[in-house]
């Protein structure tokens, strides 16, 4: 694997540190935010590697980052793009990561690292995840972020001893995931969607009910599922006033667990009486953290499960578009416009 | 303690379940609330005490209760009163409850009792604390409800191994309470009040900073504060968008615990990435909840804890108004205006 080139093109931030703003997910033109450059080829040290990217994913995590609005400060210069698939080309001193060239691996990046919307990205070993044969490329660019949050998030319900839960945004590409991970497991998912055609999809998935936020009986089947399946747990990538309506709804001890912001209101702190008297209570989860606290074993267990799944074609990964590296400032958001729509990667 | 009268005055509740308002605890006339009545002694069964009330207190609970604006569902015909004391007069069946009579007490009110502002009161047996020697009646009528909140909440800043904390309308008798006892256990508390007045009165008790919220400077003394003792608990009476500045700026993990809700405003929930990227929480206490849940060690330590401060004088009921029973209904809201006045008791 030697012969690296000196530079390499990507595509690198323009801005440092927060934005201070609350647009949330939405693009309306990525040259705003990011440049295409030639930019040195990192060096991996320690227990760094370096990825040779095949395909880089774009996640609504990655737009809230480059515009400022996400948990880590921007660092202006730097290639951007969180997640994507690619060949271990060079590594550190560190046996592990050594024994990691060569082999091709879903890559997410680590602090210290460098991002994937680049032909090379430089990250710790502990983000990176061999691929199993047979796992098609664009399911290995999008393994990680997705997936992995929604193995997460449903095993800490398990794991909570619920035997149901809510999710808001169901028809997004994470909640379709947690309704199959549900089913499998045999909870219960209540699932809010905002459109009629966005139900039997996932009914099809596993969802268990599924509830339309913008349907003038919205409130009333709520109150019916909660009394019916009485969920504890709230998994909220929303965070508006009908989320704090579902947690009103919800029964004593009930969590709200926000994952997302995709709406940029900011709602109301719902009745705090129910903190008090009710045991309930509002909280976060961020993938990177579970990845920083949970057991190797949890870890391992998500990696093959989602793995599995996507092999077997119980999942797949809805790609949209697949545009090159340099097309992407010009026409990434054009590409990712419209509701719902599979996912655009980057081709470096 | 034989000869128990079949009929006893009582401040019984006008109303059932919940208001539905929240106009938090501020009184403007009790007999809107409650009427005085003879009613029937209530009998004790199996675990049940009977109280012959010396005193009873007057707690903001008692009056969000009242107005139905408490986290139980008030019981029309049914003696109002949280809390008191007195002398055992009877039980039911159970060893631990016979043992129990003729001892002067605290008591509290449990599911299926009777509340305080009457004659008698019933009450589970784990209710009642059986008073040391040379503790004051009027201590023993505010034993329960405040101190052991103050203890409680404390022992949880203390048990989450954190070195300091925050505390809102500190200079209320429970503020007042964890500032000595925050000091004692070598916690550093951040209390917030509303007047300068306040503040030299709370540093002598113990606390270690105390901020006045209406001050211009605020803001900068609180991000000062914040990174010299970097608290992660905020124990909030307010809950109002005051208790949300703080909440965020707060350091990473920090634990915003709503204890009471002062403040009839309804704050915007803060910045909702905190939650997500800072491992932020919002949750409640409940005194209740404690005593169910909390070891018979650590409620045993608690009422020792208080009733030693007391009897030693460190801590003392600064009581403003002992009213007789009967006189209640017409001048209990004057004889409790003003703000941060002593505790008004009512004597049966």
């Amino acid at each position: 694997m030697a012969d690296l080139p000196d530079t390499m093109r990507a595509l690198t931030l323009l801005n440092d540190g927060y934005s201070g703003t609350s647009e949330g997910p939405q693009l309306d033109d990525l040259a705003r935010w990011v440049t295409l450059e030639d930019v040195s080829v990192p060096k991996p040290e320690g227990r760094q590697v370096l990825v040779k990217i095949g395909l880089a994913n774009v996640n609504p995590s990655d737009i809230h980052y480059i515009k400022g609005e996400y948990g880590q400060p921007r660092r202006k210069g730097m290639p951007a793009g969180f997640e994507g698939m690619g060949t271990v080309v060079s590594a550190g001193e560190d046996a592990e990561a050594q024994g990691l060239v060569g082999q091709r691996v879903a890559v997410s990046t680590s602090q210290g690292g460098s991002g994937t919307w680049a032909q090379y990205a430089l990250t710790d070993k502990a983000a990176v995840v061999p691929l199993a044969k047979g796992l098609k490329d664009e399911d290995g660019a999008a393994l990680i972020v997705n997936p992995m949050t929604a193995y997460a998030m449903v095993d800490l319900v398990q794991k909570a001893g619920a035997k149901s839960f809510v999710m808001t945004a169901a028809s997004s590409q994470l909640g379709k995931l947690m309704a199959s991970l549900g089913r499998e497991k045999g909870l219960h998912s209540v699932a809010t969607v905002r459109r009629e055609a966005h139900r039997s999809p996932l009914e099809g998935l596993g969802a268990g009910t599924v509830l339309n936020t913008e349907r003038d009986d919205f409130s009333t089947m709520l109150d019916q599922a909660m009394k019916q399946h009485a969920p504890t747990i709230l998994l909220d990538a929303v965070g508006d006033t009908s989320s704090a309506t579902i947690f009103r709804a919800m029964p004593a001890g009930g969590r709200w667990i926000l994952y997302g912001k995709m709406s940029p209101e900011v709602p109301k702190l719902p009745d705090l009486g129910q903190l008090v008297f009710q045991m309930k209570t509002i909280e976060g989860f961020w993938l990177a953290e579970w990845m920083r606290d949970a057991s190797m074993e949890d870890k391992k267990a998500g990696f093959e499960t989602v793995q599995k799944r996507f092999i077997s074609g119980a999942w797949a990964t809805d790609v949209s578009d697949t545009l090159p590296l340099d097309e992407a400032p010009a026409k990434l958001a054009s590409a990712m416009e419209g509701a719902n729509k599979g996912k655009v990667l980057l081709k470096p």
